[in-house]
């Protein structure tokens, strides 16, 4: 059985990302492929990569007719998916990619986006897409929000931790380092080759990245209570992957085996033996995440490693992963593409 | 059913890049891993990026039992490879991935090379492992002989274009440039990062470079009289890919409408509009190779652009292309991944 | 004694690379830096790796008194420049980085710049920037033109050797490989470090890029009749560098002793011991060009490698460079930093 | 007057960046050069980049008549320096950049670098050469002991704050993103750019590295009483640069006026604006180091951010900043160079 696919924001890194993974998933074909800046135009031409593969031109979101569609992948900008998802078919399945139904309150929303949220009545039915914590939900939901990259690499990092109890909740620290490919194709002077080769920075420091909202709703609803982490990005002179070192006052073996038990059964989830941590380059282009655990030398203190490639498992390998469960089809369906390297 | 792989020399690129690719192969499966240096080792071990995939530990040549192999790679270093193959099972199916059985010719092997050949009856049955043009003896073949990479990216901008007779067979100039990854996992000075990185060389210029061998050969056979071209590689800063830049005499519309002929059916080779040309980011990590014409200001004059992945189409997605010939499966069989851009 | 100095389009690479130099030039003085787009802010805002230097903060060109400044190096956008050095006092030293001044005739400015030029009056006066080849009409020059990059790089490689008649004038291939900052701090897609980094392309191939027009008219002032090159430009994933792979008929040793006689006083050009060819990381951040000479295998072919920092040597070091001769002070003052290597 | 110095261990990365320093420092003249590995071979042989430098060849230190050398630069491996340093001229100037006379302590030395000392005599006059904060002592020490460059690095961040109080000395985190040259010229599997480049990972983790003997013994010494810091190093797909994201707990904005009063005449420490941070790139090839403080949403918490480039301010650059000041002459001679920007 074949399901057709629609991608709207087929122009952006993440959605080419989409046509990539699902070029050699055996049951999804692509019906559909929206880019209002570029309708008319071939894939071919925005993305010569993908020249090879047999695909519908690039049309605007208002030319494609959904009720062929089966499920619909939405990699549009974060505050345009809102208010086109609200106009989409009430029964269309639908994975969005954006920012735009991660928060389920509202006024958070307000908070980190700075503005009121234009479809909240689809934000009610939204759940958050990080498969492995919200499995059952996903497999019945019609609307799925995809979690921010950086929100995935932490959360794979800390969840178990927080839910086992075996971690201060006031003392955890993110340092986060990612890759460029997750600011998309944008144009700005800082994402230049000239700009960001050869060296390293930090961004949103001191607690204004986005993300932290994700952290701060996922982790105190473990928890059952406020639960703030701080969080400090930094751009890194390589186009994918995420690594986060994030540091805990917990004991670190048991930090370890909390991870291992709770992911033991996790086809994409990998905790590295006790004492090694991964690397960015083991997880290119894969959808898996691998998460280390060290002891400090301070005693009661431990550093957990958590390193995905932004754009499969921390956006468009997740967004299919939940698809898969949407769809009824096995969860790892055309996501398990070894890592490249070199 | 199932095809029993073996692989010497799996702690190389080239034996990496193998088992990436046979990781999501149908048919194919991985019964046993040999590198003498790293035998006792997991793979997991030896290559991180692997540790999701459930695979023999790595052993040495001497301890597979061939029995039960239906085709070994062989990704072993040059001169090595041809005194293990020598002594491995005369029915046994193999591709190598070395420079060892590419010259038919003992002498021009002595010339390049510098010494004798070890198993020139090995060499006697060895067919030329590129496969889009010699595809029917490669079906039938027991012992393959992968090219070298840098030669097949110049073959594919070139053998049409000579065996139509459409170019001055004596003005072929190939300006290539490649990644490191063709190098190999060698502990060599130039190759560091803190070398290699933010900037371009050239090497083995003024016709030393052993793959010209093959192009002589080729060239020569095809033409029906020797044929000598110019060729200068070059080192980049990027780990994967290669762009030969070929100047040839001739019509340069006659030159594309040639080379779109010659490629119209095959399932790797794309050519690319009049005038287009590829980039190396557009075929990384899979097993396409681009060709794009372009016509000089100067009349009579064209230059034709290859460009492949080094480790993929340049070899070990080559090897596998020919082992599934050689094993009657679809000859495209897991070899259709697309691309990973950016 | 000091010598005062105004930079218009300080906000540029060329710009910054000026100010770089300045730095420490020891009788060169910064007076003014004008960025139009940018005026009001200081240079740390746009620059932040000058924030160590005392700058005049940037303003517009129109608020700049030019009675006291010696020198203007003008690092305007190409076409800009033409209009702003029309109005600038007549009698004001200029250096200026763009294409402006480039051609003497206007039949081929307009030609390959698509327009009218708006300046012929100083085009008129203008002296190509080719240091090394037009010392003494610098000296004495009002208006000097700086040469493009690629050009610099190619005609350091080639003029002696048309000049001494020792290579085939109608068989000249130029294969350029280029870092990225030659570009600018342009908001472009292709300029974006995902799009760029970890591989390479060709672009204004088949002889359409701009640079063509200053190697056809010097090349042909050299030879005394037209003289056409074939070139082809690639794009490096890195910042710095060019390097050009010249491809000529002529017996190699006798090239290598005519560049070497050439540059044998020069303070900036090195020629290598024949046989050995440069790298662009020997070069980087530095005002020198190495030049190396291989012969290949087929007789009377050679291959001339020419190497330079595209912003250094190619523009803002060659620019200074000039200055000092138009300010009648030593031609190397302020030049002599050693590459940055790693 | 002319200062004649000698530098053993040419051939290494620092030894390399000692020379190009040196090529443009007004008063110092390189007059012998040691590699024992690479003797009777030409710097240029070597490094390729120097090669416009007048320079001694290469030679075996035995061979070195230090009777004319003014100030001798030991560019050596750990533990090799010692056992060199102790036969050398006892009246004889010394920098050392190997981490041999770092630590007081010889017990420390002997836990963290796993062996006897070989020197202690020396060790006992060695003064730690943080220059800005040992400025007197290395005025007229004969000894003087590069610091390591992560080490430098933290030191600049945290020193004025543990000596004002305003941290909490058991709560801090240095989370560090370091180029690759710091790991010197050697022949390492992950060192290779295939291996390192597009990705990152954290090495020596958990409290491992031996930089961490620096902080214990020098915050330890400022606070007067044991502080212990967390200390997890990253290796960056880059070759210059250090950037410390340095987690404290502290009230931000005096955390900023206690770094920006304690630097306000330090020619080569730059505290940046409150809130602004800086980047790798904005320090590389120069000698400065910048610090930036940014406040936590959480209150009594703050980052500190720290860039430097390990080659120059962490380790080359040092070297001479303390030589100038060992020789008498101003601590800031020939290192005004500003960094090399894009």
């Amino acid at each position: 059985m074949t399901h057709k696919i629609a991608i709207l924001g087929a122009s952006g890194y993440t959605g080419a990302e989409l046509v990539r993974l699902i070029a050699t998933h055996p049951t999804m074909e692509i019906a559909a492929l929206a880019a209002n800046s570029k309708a008319g135009q071939s894939m071919a031409q925005v993305f010569p990569h993908l020249r090879h593969l047999e695909l519908p031109d690039l049309v605007t979101i208002e030319e494609i007719d959904f009720g062929g569609i089966d499920l619909c992948f939405c990699a549009l900008p974060h505050a345009t998916s809102q208010a086109v998802i609200r106009d989409l078919p009430k029964d269309l399945k639908i994975v969005d990619l954006s920012a735009d139904f991660r928060l389920e309150d509202p006024e958070q929303y307000a908070r980190w986006y700075g503005g009121e949220h234009a479809a909240l009545e689809c934000q009610a039915e939204a759940v958050y897409g990080l498969t492995e914590f919200y499995r059952d939900r996903i497999r019945t939901a019609r609307l799925v929000a995809g979690t921010g990259c950086n929100a995935a690499t932490g959360q794979y990092a800390l969840r178990p931790l927080i839910a086992a109890g075996v971690i201060d909740l006031d003392e955890i620290i993110i340092d986060l380092k990612t890759g460029v490919s997750g600011a998309g194709r944008s144009l700005k002077e800082n994402l230049l080759h000239a700009e960001l080769s050869e060296g390293a920075h930090a961004y949103a420091a001191g607690g204004t990245h986005r993300h932290l909202a994700e952290f701060d709703q996922e982790f105190s609803k473990i928890a059952g209570r406020p639960v703030r982490v701080q969080f400090t990005p930094h751009l890194l002179p390589a186009n994918r992957g995420i690594i986060a070192t994030v540091y805990v006052k917990g004991e670190a073996e048991k930090v370890h085996a909390t991870l291992e038990a709770a992911y033991a059964d996790e086809p994409f989830l990998v905790t590295l033996p006790f004492g090694q941590h991964p690397s960015t380059r083991h997880i290119r282009g894969s959808n898996f995440c691998h998460v280390g655990v060290v002891g400090d030398r301070m005693e009661g203190r431990a550093v957990v490693i958590a390193a995905l490639d932004n754009l499969t498992k921390g956006s468009s390998g997740q967004a299919i992963q939940n698809a898969n469960l949407m769809l009824g089809i096995d969860e790892t369906e055309g996501l398990m593409l070894a890592p490249v390297f070199p």
